[in-house]
């Protein structure tokens, strides 16, 4: 048993996720859920992701050795610092968060001494939203990307790595800021051009949308809430995606219209070769 | 037993699944695969695909009631014209190309008389490629749009779409022109954009392209020169599928720069309902 009392900071499919996880894996204990609906909470310890819960930071952080934060990127920082002076000495602090930049900056240095913050970003996820669709296996062999900056202590980034791979995750190391400018492309790019493309599909249309379709649209079932958070933190580097996408697109567009055949295969065939690089 | 002999042209992941799925669910009694590789021909025959084979046309059509043309988009027209003076009698041509206003318009009363065609496409496929990846269900359940003209004979329709609804498809009946129309958005676009992100991609992010990443740029797998056909075949209407959505693109970037949390979040909530009305 790696932990004895791990807590979970907005248990919905990433939190739920984490205590099934860290219970089928063994990596703790018990796991506490913390958040603010206890509709929400009660099914998260009926569905087993969470041993206990309550709302209210100060008795959840109370006895935990590690806190994950897993709730929509502009909480995340705020509820760290508030539950921070409730946490015991020596406390780990990591999140689950999409972008990195801004709310690693918002608490490095910030927290009082006792409490170590790594932030974390675990490479899975889902359309769907809700704790009901959390499962036990979520991160195994996805890659968890933390964050550590140069002054968080070596030991803090140690554990958190011990932490994400006890719950099936391969970790790697960026910058809060490599990290965002690699998930702008590699995850916040997709989903606005599937969320583009599905909302401009007229209803006339809909009954013509086959399987390709759909892949390239799924994500955009993801909640727009949480998904302009995600935007709004990661505005610089996503827009910048997608400027660099645009020119890509005016290319293209180009090369269609001039009937450049080769031009229009050798795109196609970056594409197929970039895609088929990443297997299944 | 709806057919005797069908004919099968191009006898790759979608001919060969015609093949399999027509005997499988006894819309032929027999199934003659015609190609200009034996390698591939005799590997569909041992997968079941077809009973028999030839490189020769003439040999293959002779006995048909039904050809189905499913080689690239480029060839068809050719093929059928060839092909048309071989045939028997009152021999339905059909065929599964992505695109229809070219074909249709290359064959569309350029036929003997004996020799009836009617423009299909049935919305199935794969980002894979070749027979090894057929599948006698890959039509199950799918829609099949058939595109006959004005000087379609209508009992030619008929036969098209109990054919097609033979090998499982629902079948939908749209003109050439807004069959590309539509197709440019829901098939031709998707493709461009899953192209150009996973041409984009740098290799060191690679191992940051998480499910939505491979989602979305799924198709970009598929083979670039049947795409590059079907781009050239289809120029027209995705160039303005491209330009439409160049538009929604320049209109999110300009609503992320400017912090417009409230565009944002109506960009990505259309999104959502659009692909929430198509189902998982």
């Amino acid at each position: 048993m790696l932990f004895d009392l791990l807590a979970v900071v907005g248990v919905g499919l990433i939190g739920g996720s984490v205590g099934l996880a860290a219970k089928a894996r063994s990596a703790a204990r018990r796991v506490v859920g913390i958040g603010r609906n206890t509709d929400t909470l009660r099914r998260a310890r009926d569905l087993g992701a969470v041993d206990e819960f309550t709302t209210d930071p100060a008795v959840g952080v109370r006895s935990a050795e590690v806190v994950v934060f897993c709730s929509p990127v502009d909480l995340i920082a705020k509820q760290a610092r508030e539950a921070a002076g409730y946490a015991m000495p020596g406390a780990l602090f990591t999140d689950a968060g999409s972008t990195k930049g801004t709310i690693v900056r918002a608490l490095d240095g910030k927290l009082p001494d006792h409490v170590r913050f790594v932030g974390a970003h675990p490479l899975a996820g889902s359309e769907k939203q809700g704790v009901e669709y959390a499962s036990a296996d979520l991160f195994d062999g996805r890659v968890c990307v933390i964050t550590p900056t140069s002054s968080t202590d070596p030991r803090a980034v140690d554990w958190a790595a011990r932490f994400w791979q006890s719950l099936g995750c391969e970790v790697k190391q960026l910058t809060p800021e490599e990290h965002d400018l690699a998930l702008a492309t590699t995850s916040h790019l997709p989903h606005m051009l599937a969320s583009l493309l599905a909302g401009q599909l007229p209803t006339k249309w809909q009954p013509f949308a086959a399987t390709g379709f759909r892949d390239t649209t799924r994500v955009a079932a993801g909640d727009p809430k949480l998904w302009a958070a995600i935007v709004r933190e990661n505005a610089a580097a996503l827009s910048l995606a997608l400027e660099r996408f645009d020119e890509g697109l005016q290319e293209l567009r180009k090369a269609i219209l001039k009937q450049d055949d080769d031009a229009v295969t050798d795109i196609l065939t970056a594409g197929k070769r970039g895609r088929d690089a990443l297997g299944s």
